[in-house]
């Protein structure tokens, strides 16, 4: 018997899904509750398929196109699906509506993950017929060459739904984290919103430039946490490892952190700044479409560096 | 007439230097206050030497060697340099006598430029006999791999000094960043920082065990900041840009940042975790040293995947 996953929601997450769910093998079935998102969602896949394809990445995007399904309504979509992936708008009232809806229309053993990235899973799935196999899987775009996914679980949701949806996505390739306690944010925003409120904070002080301060990760910092986290980051550059690091540079550290650090709002001059360097870099819209391919090539060919020639692998 | 540099230090920071300004043409004179240090450094460059060699990155380990002279005095080493960069312990008193002596022992249009990494400059800076040369050039380890370099003047720095060593870094194929006002920890430690707190934070709240924080980094948020900023990223990940990013998910960042966020010690079990899951990781010196080794091979496939297959393009 073929595996079955259904796709909700057909926007930049749901295709990257679509692709990682047919290059494993499964019957994919896509719905999307705009009709005109369909076509558009086709379109795009078959220009990643390509790209992929010429990339030697996957043998035949005809194959895998061969496994994607478009369905007009949620109900055809999960009609036999083992697991259900929703990627719809980050909006509490459309998820709430389409987690109760595949609550009604799924068997009692499907999985119902979400791509939600910030609001609580309680939040929309407490209302869901047999919530236990309801959780939070969130993913990073393009899911197809960011492996990544945080694995986040309601008070509700039962070990068996954790255990095989993270088996499930591991072999597509993909990395799932737990996120063992609620926290605002989960944890990879968390990690990037600290970046952003000191990038921020240093350009509006005026201690650098915003061309230099993306320099300062991209051709600093970022290199090391291309492929190591920040602890083994830590680890390596310390003779006697982490905890030495954190002894010799702790004192360092706690000045520049300072004792108390108030919210610094996102606003103002500084902002401005950050925009106008943005839009003199890249000026028209189709300035920023080629930024985006660009984009996205060098993420396949970090794929391919770091994990190997295959997709999902 | 050939271009002097003396490097003064032949630690890892020295090393890599040294091979940066070999590769660039100039003569390199290195000069170590514990003479057991240069046998151990030469040898240790000979092994980078031979690794970019083989990596095809340069065409002659031999021709790169002998453009290095490994000096018996600070003086013998400085003589007719037209550019020194210190790279001793980060010590201020360390830095404070070196400087002071370099003073003394160049031109007055000798550049003389720091390694530091902390210090504020005009706490060592400020006594040397024309301070007007003197600045920071912070690198990163490895310098040869990681383009880098935070330029940090003193109020006493002369623009013509400046300019002169942007110039001079570009020319190695460094990526010189301007500082232009005092900041603890400059920038890129900054950023470091604030990661590293929010890591520790989350461990020790339990919301995540080391090992998964550690690949949310690198397998996901890294393998964008490997090749763009948090700005850029920012930019390319709302349809019109880097404002309406902040506008559509300011909000969302400013809950998750709170209101205020108290200093946090790296201190108690959180570390201990980490650190167990280190060593469990890494257990023996030769693992640790086995690990080092894979970092600057990952590190040398990155720079010729995302800045050409020559060292210092």
């Amino acid at each position: 018997m073929r595996d079955v996953v259904a796709l909700i929601g057909s926007g930049l997450i749901g295709r990257g899904w679509a692709m990682l769910f047919a290059n494993a093998g499964s019957d994919v079935r896509i719905y999307d509750v705009d009709p005109a998102a369909n076509d558009k969602a086709r379109a795009a896949i078959e220009d990643n398929l390509r790209a992929l394809e010429s990339g030697r990445m996957i043998d035949s995007a005809a194959a895998l196109l061969e496994r994607m399904t478009w369905c007009a309504s949620l109900e055809s979509a999960v009609d036999g699906a083992a697991y259900v992936q929703e990627s719809v708008f980050e909006s509490l009232e459309a998820k709430r509506a389409v987690f109760e809806q595949l609550g009604r229309a799924t068997s009692p053993q499907t999985t119902l993950a979400s791509s939600g990235s910030g609001i609580p899973p309680e939040d929309f799935m407490a209302g869901v017929q047999h919530r236990e196999r309801c959780l939070i899987a969130h993913p990073f775009s393009p899911p197809h060459l960011i492996p990544l996914v945080e694995i986040v679980p309601t008070r509700w949701t039962s070990e068996h739904t954790i255990k095989a949806t993270i088996a499930r996505l591991e072999a597509l390739g993909q990395r799932p984290v737990l996120i063992h306690k609620p926290v605002f944010g989960f944890v990879v925003n968390r990690l990037q919103a600290v970046v952003i409120d000191e990038a921020i904070s240093l350009v509006r002080q005026g201690v650098i430039d915003p061309a230099d301060l993306d320099l300062c990760m991209s051709h600093g910092l970022g290199l090391r946490w291309a492929f190591m986290g920040p602890f083994e980051t830590m680890d390596l550059n310390a003779a006697r490892g982490f905890k030495e690091y954190v002894t010799k540079y702790g004192d360092f550290y706690q000045t520049l952190l300072g004792t108390e650090r108030p919210a610094r709002p996102w606003t103002g001059e500084a902002i401005e700044r950050i925009e106008a360097w943005r839009r003199a870099a890249c000026a028209t819209e189709g300035d920023v479409a080629q930024r985006r391919l660009w984009r996205d090539g060098m993420l396949m060919k970090l794929a391919r560096l770091l994990r190997g020639p295959r997709l999902g692998r």
